[in-house]
């Protein structure tokens, strides 16, 4: 399996791109991740998300949603809400959340 | 020096998220990857960029402008079409370009 870029999406939709930099304390981290990834692809709206970490340096996790509401769900989901307060009290050191409607997208696939 | 992440920019502005896999073929790259920063600094609009990528994996690259006039200078920028190209046909496997406005964004800073 080989990995690519999740492909662009008909605009207009919306993109959350969060960037940040760890502490070194990963307790629960793994397991509040793969619940939250359980929790938001339930939202309707959900469309894919992707991320990068460069070892020791900055993550970026891009998430795409069909609309500002389907994101609004999530922002307000409770245990999604639980896990970045836990995310500031442990995890991050900074990080930043830029929120955005999407207007024009496309790929690019060698030999596609 | 620490590594951050960039600040939060007054909304509305333009973020552009490029998120490729790279082929193993590194020939020319850093050196227009360098040119390629130089250029877009000297562009009034441009707030700035940021870059992941997990190793053997997905990069993200994501850049801030002011404005879609400043985003749109930079991709008509005649060096800049002729790196995309070569990007095309030697260093990257696959990629997607999303560009969006951000209406809203927040940072965190422990103890900041």
């Amino acid at each position: 399996m080989s990995i690519q870029p999740l492909p662009a999406f008909e605009p207009p939709y919306v993109m959350s791109v969060f960037t940040s930099v760890r502490t070194a304390d990963d307790t629960g981290y793994p397991e509040t991740l793969a619940r939250m990834i359980e929790i938001v692809r339930e939202n309707p709206g959900f469309l894919g998300y992707e991320s990068a970490r460069t070892p020791g340096g900055l993550g970026i996790t891009v998430a795409y949603f069909r609309d500002h509401e389907s994101l609004a769900e999530w922002r307000q989901e409770l245990e999604h809400q639980a896990a970045q307060k836990e995310g500031r009290a442990t995890w991050y050191e900074s990080y930043t959340l830029h929120v955005a409607t999407v207007e024009r997208s496309h790929g690019f696939v060698r030999n596609g």
